[in-house]
């Protein structure tokens, strides 16, 4: 179980590392728009390993296939189902016969046995970076109509790499949510920007060269090391995630913290904003100032929200519901589990003994995770969207009453005016 | 929508503030169990408002009643209605008559009108504290399941307040993951421990008294502020978790988000484990000791595995799977957004103007959040519980194929020996 | 578990006949409808026992009272709690004390024992008539916003009781659906006219009078007896029902085969129309009338179809979709199961023995589940309608491309055009 | 939406008839069990088109191919993907330029343009027998866990077409379930004796006579005609069906009539039943005689109960519950929509027309049916066998109380003595 995401835009995955394929379908995705390998084929190949000295260099291909749910290159409304081939599907790649005796530390070897009683060649199975390439898949076709409807747009970058910080915290900035430097790096990245900062995928030249020196003093010392993605997502609607248990924040945790190897996330203001008080924190309102030109100019300035926050410390959501500021939050990462160092540990026979990987190994998977980030946030987005758009429009087919809005106030994302609200 | 959490224990709740009561249905309890009011009423009466001079004194009572699914004080596999009364349901209780004219900083006043294009009268709906009575009340039952037959202890508490922290980060131990005093601690803490330290529930007598003190700091100043909760959960059984989408932590992490005012999750090191390297960030194995004899022995003891890790940097969980060992997760609050102050902001009809809200109110919502987290996570456990007990009961029904463990070798959460593993 | 329907209006319910209470938590009901107890009590009241000499005359007085979700008599768009007490909740109301030792024949009393392993003193738990309050209830809360939003009725009646037929069928009308008094019949009727004819509730006073005596006749032999109960859902809107797996016809088979004592169900032309040729149960298409004047005209006529079928033997739906002609289907309750008669039976412990029951029974459930047929009717249609306008309403948020229907003319529920369909 | 059904053994299909390929991802199965392609592909070749001169003559290969899930031919309890690939996927395949101008009648080319707004080349999209393929491939798995791990036998058989039926309704058994040579052949009847009777599959050489001519007859009139299917579960496990919704009856009827061109489901006695009265439809209770030597005698045994029912007009459900004795239940199947003579209707655009298809088509699609609703019966057993394993493990974890069932007593479907029953 576990393989489903969503539940208005439905996405299903499968495969391991070592089967003939890994593959998704999507069931929800609005009909009507334009969709071809072309549209997804772009983040598959930003995951890809093996594009500069400090990711891994085993070369895999990932050409995706669209199997159903579209004809001329327009989504029909029935399930897409996409596939990938795996290029390489022997089992026990890891050419280590020790492999066989040892639950690997930090992996999921053992717990994998212990859940499904089997062993499988590949380990930890389903828990291998190979699995995420259904959701990038499916996350592009989230981003498509995003993009598309509501001129959304979704970008992440690395934030941090060991102790270097594109924004450390500081004593006049506990968080980088009061940071106007960070604010403003939001207000505008694109992933062009990002990926003329490869390998590491930090914007800014100076940090990111201190980022690559650092990897490459751990892979030198066949070591790992973790770090953090923060990623913005702007002009989101307004009104989306649902109250009590599916707020969108809580969405989005659950979606980051299941993309392999991630060990914390925080919203807005984050673990920081915890020491700010509120007369800080709270987000004063202010009358929203209007859509600059640019693509999508009109798709976003439907859903221009009237009033807007003068700060933005909730990261663009009260109350669980996103109200029109930017979205955005960070995700951490650990470093990765295979290292080249000989590790002492026990065997599942509960002996002790020295393990050793063979082999090249990713010492950092930070930068290859952007594209994992943002696919699982535009797939939170997109089914928040539909939940939300079945309520606006279930409200407008009903006969307006007194004391409520107007359909169109809500449904373009405007605010009220004064004299239109529920005086109750 | 939103208002159901868990596949297996499915928890639905309703209710606002100003309605005739709260409640909840509980679905999926097992037969056979002792349940009656007095196993939810302790944690309902512990989040209380009230219990001391920092939090908020308005009384509530929040006296649940049972309304289906036992008989005898034993549950009947039936759907369990709780039902907790609001005593003080008058509309617009926050008696301010400029509550019509400005949304809130901070709540979900605006956020909720874009939503639903409705105005209640108590601002945000159902985004307030009394909301979370019925997960709590829910959660006392997972937690009694828990407890009767796999021996689980789940125990929060107050980790800091504002910038006072019990384990503040260092360089020798950036994360707390590290850091043994902190280990040591959630080795044994009871909610006995915690309650002791009232009204702050931190652990330690002397970090207590700087935080209480630094919430009356803000509460004399009409400001709040925030903080955070570290919540253990030991003699979790192994196996729990389900691959790709809803690991165990992913399912953590929403849960926590859900909670009103949370703004950060972190499990096992965290944020500061993404500092420190794989060859010391992986948790290498070693035989297990034997449970020590106390309470609920034998059905901890059920569920021992024979390998566990030296270290603990993952938090009791793999590949998003538990592997026995205690898993411990931090959660951060913001501060509360009602405060005393008056705040320059704008009104629903966009005009500049001064908010000033009236009455007493909580500066610090940590210490009330305890029961809240505990709750939560008793809810995650017992819906992947259940989950993988299905899954171990159809497999202990397969006829032993050779290259498989037994299933009593995973039923019972232990670790194969080398030579029954699959040789594949 | 079980105790939820539907995705996207998701209706929870609790309650045994001997607990406090029953009710029913109704999750994603649109905001800014008018909803107060006086919408909900009259169905509560038309499926309540001892309304006439034939039905039982135990009195239960099933007051319903909102909890939460409404304020001012205007549903706020969170949960709807609905409770209604238990008047007579002493256990063993049966007074038996051979109930103990026998289960009762075509009863769920030794099926609950082997489920869940716990006797509950009302033997079958749930499965008693009085589980059935909390759908009423929530099947008006959906009645309610489909009358509104889209003029939609919901009409079910009596259509045979043990071999009294309604509309038997005949050599020339092996099926109702190709009875010209048939097809007349379900065009008009009305609840009233339903109710004009208890206690049998079938709109024939000669029939009517048949089945009168015929239950009669059983209840005096200390026996029951079954029959059907035929629904009419009329300017259901077009596209309603998800193709694959949740057509239109299978939800309502699921919903209709839910309700205690079913055995069997058909829509449109149902078992008879498998005997009809293709080229006379194939329902051609013609230009669609206009809607009559009368109540609700506008709401209806906004879904009114350019194109409709010249017969209907596919009962509205097509594919597992709505087509905008009446939808209708018949139901299958058996006899009662409790009977004045003694029984041959065993006893748990596998001994023969003869049980007898005491007090007076229901010798037919037929007329009582006319309410409950339709609130599961419009469960499924409110259901399925939000999962539309969701779609809808994502399509319409899509820039038009050239080969689609523009959202205006499906939205609308209006047939395309020649010139406008996508010439691919 | 709707692509998906269960939800503890979770089957998503893709795949309409034009497209690259189609298939299914199967979530839940149990890690363990014995799988390779050869567990599938007789039942994709059973319901193949082409198998005798009474089916349509196009030949479709109908491959399948594993993906993921397995290792060395054993489940790994992670994702089955199966693919099976589309021979024949251009667009337009009917070849009638009139296809682009008017609905089909019966089919659902209108009301698939009228929920999404974009028209397929294939008209009905989702809505053809292709589509079953993956539901076909699924309850493969399904069953093969069935019969592994219980001995459970699904066999399915053609019960009428037209107005031939192999037990036609009389005065004296109104209903099949009171008739003895019903109830012997269900006892007994495999999938070879089905197809000893090909092409109808109707398990009696004359009734099977009539019958293919009959069928002749139709196909010779260019028109087609419609029939049931009748189908026995044995040695299903007690104790599965939930209370309330998702009765075992409720899902069955649900799969049944998400089937294609089903009408109309029955369950035990049926709408036949309705004319019984309550002291013969009542099943008393008996002595359940020891289980007959033969295939998988041991795991039948294993869920023997130890009462049975001395007749079974409930269809061995009661309360919605399976009790150990024969499932069965009947589905009718319309007459195909596709026929070879004109039919006057209507445009598109709302013009009168005469509409003419080409090629060679179905005259009855029942025979073909028959592994479809074996497979859709196998998946629904499977996924309420899961929910009460997970119910019967959680169960047996807790400590015995004294007023429940040894969990032994009801995991093993035995009954209990009277003695060991809740005497409250």
């Amino acid at each position: 179980m576990g393989s489903t995401f969503g539940e208005y835009f439905k996405v299903t995955t499968y495969g391991e590392s070592h089967g003939l394929s890994v593959g998704v379908i999507v069931d929800g995705c609005p009909p009507g728009m334009q969709l071809t390998e072309a549209h997804i084929q772009p983040q598959l190949t930003r995951r890809r390993p093996g594009q500069s000295a400090i990711t891994t260099p085993r070369d895999e291909k990932d050409r995706v296939e669209i199997q159903s749910g579209t004809e001329n290159g327009i989504t029909l409304g029935t399930p897409i189902g996409l596939r990938i081939m795996n290029e390489n599907q022997r089992p026990k790649d890891y050419g280590n016969s020790t492999m066989d005796m040892y639950p690997r530390p930090g992996h999921a070897d053992l717990t994998y046995l212990l859940k499904y009683g089997v062993k499988a060649s590949s380990g930890g199975g389903r828990s291998s970076a190979r699995e995420t390439i259904g959701r990038v898949a499916a996350g592009c076709i989230a981003e498509k109509y995003l993009e598309d409807a509501f001129g959304v747009e979704i970008v992440a970058f690395t934030s941090s790499i060991g102790n270097e910080y594109l924004f450390p915290p500081t004593p006049t900035y506990p968080t980088a949510s009061t940071n106007p430097e960070f604010l403003s790096l939001i207000d505008t990245i694109s992933r062009t920007d990002v990926d003329n900062h490869l390998p590491v995928r930090c914007p800014d030249a100076e940090v990111s060269k201190r980022m690559e020196a650092l990897v490459a003093k751990y892979r030198d010392a066949q070591d790992s090391i973790g770090g953090t993605v923060t990623c913005v997502i702007r002009h989101c609607p307004v009104g989306l995630g649902e109250p009590c248990f599916d707020k969108l924040e809580a969405s989005l945790a659950h979606a980051m913290l299941s993309i392999p190897a991630t060990k914390a996330f925080e919203i807005g203001s984050g673990f920081g904003g915890c020491q700010v008080p509120g007369s800080i924190h709270n987000d004063a309102f202010i009358k929203a100032p209007p859509i600059p030109p640019g693509p999508n100019g009109e798709a976003k300035a439907k859903n221009k929200p009237r009033l807007t926050t003068k700060t933005n410390n909730s990261g663009g959501i009260q109350g669980g519901i996103s109200n029109g500021a930017h979205i955005y939050f960070t995700v951490g990462f650990k470093s990765p589990s295979t290292i080249g160092q000989p590790q002492q540990t026990a065997t599942y026979g509960e002996e002790d003994g020295v393990l050793e990987a063979k082999g090249r190994h990713d010492p950092c998977v930070v930068p290859r995770a952007i594209p994992i980030v943002e696919a699982m946030a535009a797939l939170v987005i997109q089914d928040a969207l539909l939940a939300q758009l079945a309520r606006q429009a279930a409200r407008a087919a009903l006969p307006q009453l007194k004391m409520t809005l107007a359909p169109r106030e809500t449904e373009l994302g405007r605010n009220p005016g004064e004299g239109e609200v529920n005086g109750s």
